[in-house]
């Protein structure tokens, strides 16, 4: 695949406010985009460090993907996501490689991307995303 | 603090070699820097990744902080560095608003950056670093 960048990395919080208020407050950043993604359980809040940007999630309850990550390691970094031109391309090429995917296909993501997750094996334990503008 | 941008994400691994191997050859890296910081213990490799950039730790030993790190949560994610002007003046914003620290005065770190590592209590599990230009 061929990586633009890292978009954003993936942060799992239990309060998300107090989270917002700590990135915005403490480390000078600025919200851009706040959503609730139902399907996987899950309330974002997108902030802009710079360039940078840092993606707070947040469990709409214990027995979510985020709310059994926070069970299991408390809260953390959750995922790398790198930005490509093509998700359903960058999929295709990593499938080649025999990495071992979670979505095997592209989907809608937060804030309107199209992503897809490759799991943690096949990239020494950290969760990786691709993503690019729908 | 005001950040620049996200500088690099570190990832604690095993294998130097092998987690370069799919950096570069599963996702599209190139290898930018190699260095070893003996007093921390540790081997370093960043990658870029278009624009983004992860640096990539290797323990020299069981009893040094990515060792400790990864007996105690696997390989993965471990930090999240910000590019600021200055070190030392995002250091004395951050003590101003009680955070707690790691790092009281900024450091030599890697790739000849100047360095400070905030305590992840302060940043919801995330160990985060400031990091300038030296």
């Amino acid at each position: 695949m061929i990586p633009r960048g890292i978009h954003h990395v993936g942060v799992a919080v239990v309060d998300l406010e107090q989270a917002v208020d700590t990135y915005v407050g403490l480390l000078g950043g600025t919200v851009e985009h706040q959503a609730s993604l139902a399907v996987q359980g899950v309330e974002a809040v997108s902030v802009l460090l710079g360039s940078g940007r840092i993606e707070l999630l947040a469990p709409t309850g214990e027995d979510t993907p985020v709310g059994r990550f926070l069970a299991r390691r408390g809260p953390g970094m959750h995922h790398v996501a790198y930005e490509v031109g093509d998700v359903a391309e960058a999929l295709a090429g990593l499938r080649a490689a025999g990495a071992r995917l979670v979505d095997e296909e592209p989907r809608a993501g937060l804030f309107g991307l199209q992503v897809a997750f490759v799991h943690p094996d096949a990239v020494h334990g950290v969760l990786t995303e691709v993503v690019s503008h729908g």
